[in-house]
């Protein structure tokens, strides 16, 4: 892992950017089965049902970030996530994905009590508290770097779902929103990880930690296509929502 | 820990007060002489110094009991200690307290440094971190209830340190913010406490955990008692303020 010398920020930048197309979730079959207009209202269902888990927990995770630094305009600055995502004076995300859910036909007490959430996508979401707890603060803050390619997945996802699931639109706030917040938080984290990696050493380990955050979307999307889409197949306890 | 019937919501909270009396540190020696005008600017300026350890990691300890919360509504709730700490818009208690410490002398680079913390004072203080994380939410919440006692501490202190350090005066603000603060988070704390303790066994441990933040305030004075009051020793790395 410390092999090779040191990378200049926009080396570095670069390297982290490479990660995307080489393994970031939006080449995930069930997305492109999604950007295609091929899944069911029921896929769907069980789609945002499931991705509510990893949502939940996204304020956990930046509170663990936020509780291992002793900086204090670190913490200002990281603050913003817990606020966008628990939401103070308006919805904040997890509001609005259950509200994606709603439209999608789910009932908001069946989402919120996390009863059908598939093992893999439990897993892979605890896998990312594990990876924020247990890792360097470094490393913690570039597993959160998936942002840097979020913003053209949800573009794309926003016409697909638009064009293919009309009946959607009223639930798509959620995506509206992370259009110009994750872009941001993404500039944040970069920016930190260019500054506090001075070693390659650590600049290695920084681009593993955003292979290991792909890693975990990409999981949670294995786990739901293999439930719901690879034919004839169910988990025991799985979901039953509307049928499409 | 789990003998006796279930204690009423009104017995709980005066078991809760009653450990104020028992072992809040507004009896300690370090206070009493504070309060009395006996210290000298040098032995202000050593609380002053290990004190700022305690307050850097409020935040850290806030930001870890966030974290261990899947409920947003009690995520929303505590954010609000993290921004009265850190500051957002406006100096926060932190930053106050650096404030406090410049009005003793001290220089503001050798606070935040931390250099000349005692090894008891950072023990006490990372003992509290370790509680928070270890023991369960119930028994963190609980365990910020020294706010019940802290209105009253702090107003005696107020008139004190006015009385016998005028030269205090324009560092204060810290205690004025607190004043208010205080008594806020600690209903907030005591009415979740009220309702999330509901056996006789978590009622005992939520009494604990109050009792072992008020040891851990009694042991940081302690530590800053036996290097800075007690005749004839002084620790190894002892800060070196400027002698009143």
């Amino acid at each position: 892992m410390s092999g090779g010398k040191l990378l200049q920020p926009e080396e570095l930048k670069q390297s982290l950017l490479s990660v995307g197309p080489e393994r970031y979730h939006h080449k995930h079959p069930f997305h492109l089965l999604m950007h295609e207009g091929k899944l069911t209202r029921r896929q769907l269902q069980a789609w945002a049902l499931n991705r509510y888990y990893y949502q939940s927990r996204i304020p956990v995770k930046d509170a663990i970030i936020l509780s291992r630094s002793t900086d204090a305009d670190f913490r200002r600055a990281w603050l913003k996530r817990i606020t966008d995502h628990d939401g103070v004076d308006h919805p904040g995300g997890i509001e609005k994905w259950i509200r994606l859910a709603e439209t999608t036909g789910l009932d908001r007490a069946a989402v919120i009590s996390e009863r059908s959430i598939l093992p893999g996508v439990r897993y892979a979401v605890d896998a990312y508290l594990h990876l924020v707890s247990q890792r360097s603060l470094l490393e913690a803050v570039a597993s959160s770097l998936t942002e840097m390619f979020s913003r053209d997945l949800i573009s794309l996802r926003l016409d697909a779902l638009r064009q293919h699931y009309p009946w959607l639109e009223s639930g798509l706030m959620y995506f509206t929103a992370r259009l110009t917040q994750a872009p941001e938080d993404a500039t944040f984290a970069l920016d930190y990880v260019i500054r506090n990696a001075h070693t390659r050493a650590e600049q290695n380990l920084v681009i593993a930690a955003l292979r290991s955050k792909c890693d975990i979307l990409w999981a949670q999307l294995d786990a739901i296509h293999f439930a719901y889409v690879t034919p004839g197949w169910e988990p025991p306890a799985s979901f039953t929502g509307t049928e499409a």
